[in-house]
């Protein structure tokens, strides 16, 4: 169908993580998929998997995270489904993070500023388009014009030793989220931001895990279980919108 | 079918509210529902409404809060869905409330202990009911026990003016679920708290609000997608249970 | 001025920890203590060293901390330091709790219903008390009418296993203190909760804890320290009250 | 000692405010102090000021919060009181902000990435600094190494309407001094954090508030008594520190 809705994902690394789990799951829930990564590689191969399945996704390869590159992605993305058309963005999950885990003082001026670029001023940039997008959108059957969702960490919430840099931009990643909530629920708009609290079961930590984490499904997280959650939040009506939940496994958190 | 996962409810009030939706919800959704209120004549009626809908449920009447009654009502419970005949009690939502909202000087001994009794003292009765249930279950499809599932208010997080006496009781209640979600996830037992940081739209708010307040979805939760959100807490696996969410209308917040 | 303030401290177990120690540091500051404890010796004692310091002290045995114990309590203290004589009562510290560290199935209703007792219900009673009496009194020179202090502990703001109880009665203080201190603050009456996050060197830690850990300033908090802080809370002037601040030792918390 | 302590203190604005009131009282504490901020005329006036009254301070202009830039001015403090003559920095306040209030859709990648620089990599590059210096000083008679002070604000703990750029900052500046917290506690490097949480009767305040506002004490800080918040804070010993509290004026935040 032409008018089918567009689900928008920053962030998807090589397509075992979160990013990539929401994406199929947005996917077969009918949403066409906007893909954004750097590795195109893998951005490609997803793309193709979520077509043989029956989807509709394009791989939006991205040098950096630089805001003027996140608004070529959109205007990339545009070209692909031009709104005049009829083509609406509903959805969005900004996914990207740079993660740095230092004791504070090997952390250089350039961790801090590449943590802060792509943890907080990339996100404002993506979230720019996004609002930007939502508010030319109309009501939809939930009575919402689109929801935006951050993939939060117990960094968002938690300064630690050796997360000094990282948590500054998670924790400004959420404040970003709790502003945008704040000033968009009243267009209808639903923001919201997940704290992951635990480690996820993608290709880098089946690597410095032993086998025995991955087959125990009660202490890692996985990405499919974290994209349930936020198709559950796009699917919130605009009586109750969530703005933050937590989402950990049985046995145990970070 | 004789094995349908049983689902227990406290605090139905006059059947207009989050408990009675939830119960609708879980109903349809395949649970038998035992329903538990103070008040005979709606719990009856809804008990009925259930069944002629094609669910099962039955009203379990109960005289007070008291711990012994609750201990009382579970017998009743399990008099009428006998655990050895493979009735498993697999969700549980604890929803009643005492609410107390009164300048901090005219609020009694009387109303503390109240306030106490029901939001604290017998949430803990409740949940040592259904913990006590939980564990003699087998791991479900989604590899846990059971869902046991706390109504919060903002009072939950914040004491307040003229809301001493609530928030006490409502933080408490808060610690308690806070406790049980650390205790007993290792169990793969999962307990959640919803904040509910909005007027609901109940029988006792419609009376209190204009018409015009009713018809506006903008700024009150429907007790409805309140369950939404009861169900899919209770549909997480163990890979990512949330302990806490907060549900507010689109256009704010109390 | 020959009327010295007032200061009412509540919960002085042997007179080794946090209630004595700022019993002694605020009548060196210049106030008169009222002593309020179920331990008649200690009390006794207590109060012979602080007149032998030089300071003016009275011990009142509470027989429990049920509320019209609470207010009998507070008639003895008017007996012994009249209002119309110019007595006013400027700072006050509750400090009594009933700590149960318990398996969330061992805990029983008795151990709830006495922890909800002490650690709220009793502070409830003895708050309305204490803001009685400051609302009789005129500004300081500081531009407040009185200070009311709250010991807190990590169950104040986090639910954990073992802490079910205990930590339902402290979020349900944490609660009260911060209802009063913005139901109050615009009467100039200062209410201020401390989070204590660690143990506490007193007689009953000493005995669990190894010798080097006594010796060991940077790992348990002096009670002095604390009540410094307390001391530092009762100057603050009307245009910067502290509600909350949190104290560990320097090596880390519980 | 002839080689009193070294206070620095970053931000001090038109010395109209926090940073200059709190230099004032360190100063006749007894620490001399390090004046860093970009107006000259201010800083030279303050530093001038501070002398006078028997203090000893200096001023270092500081071109912009780059991070070489105040690598450079600590450079500058340690040719004035060199390290091997004895002077030992033993205390600091990160009291620099960028701040911005607009909304969302106004807010542009400049402002997001000024906001960032100052209020969170410039912190960095301070706190760097600061915890180098302290890690060379011995532990003073409190039994700490160094006290590191920062100034927060509403917008530290919440993200709000038109806050989106400035929270950001403010949240990873809290993240920041969390981590240090926890990181150099085992030191005996004392990292605090204080939410100023109301307007600070400053010469930009004042000329934005009627003069009702300025004579009224119960509706807004008194830098001096932010300053002495600060102090209490310096002078805490290593068996309690306090890593954050808040300051309100008495009839109210913002």
């Amino acid at each position: 169908m032409s008018t089918r809705p567009i689900f928008v994902v920053a962030g998807v690394g090589n397509a075992s993580g979160t990013g990539a789990a929401t994406a199929r799951l947005f996917s077969k829930a009918g949403y066409r998929v906007a893909l954004i990564a750097r590795d195109a590689k893998s951005l490609q191969d997803l793309a193709s998997q979520l077509s043989e399945s029956g989807g509709e996704a394009r791989p939006f390869v991205i040098p950096s995270y630089a805001p003027q590159a996140i608004r070529d992605t959109f205007s990339a993305i545009r070209k692909q489904w031009p709104k005049e058309k009829g083509n609406e963005i509903r959805a969005a999950l900004w996914n990207a993070a740079a993660v740095v885990w230092k004791p504070f003082l090997e952390t250089t001026d350039e961790d801090v500023k590449e943590g802060l670029e792509v943890n907080v001023a990339a996100a404002f940039a993506f979230s720019r388009e996004i609002i930007r997008e939502f508010k030319t959108n109309g009501l939809n059957e939930l009575g919402k014009r689109g929801t935006l969702l951050f993939t939060g960490a117990p960094a968002s919430v938690r300064g630690d030793v050796t997360t000094s840099s990282f948590a500054a931009g998670k924790f400004g990643e959420r404040a970003l989220s709790q502003s945008l909530s704040k000033e968009f629920g009243k267009d209808n708009i639903h923001v919201a931001h997940a704290i992951v609290d635990g480690y996820i079961l993608t290709d880098r930590q089946r690597a410095s895990h032993d086998s025995s984490w991955e087959t125990n499904h009660d202490v890692r997280l996985d990405p499919e279980s974290i994209a349930k959650a936020y198709l559950y939040l796009a699917n919130q009506d605009r009586s109750a919108f969530t703005w933050e939940l937590d989402l950990r496994p049985a046995h145990g958190s970070l």
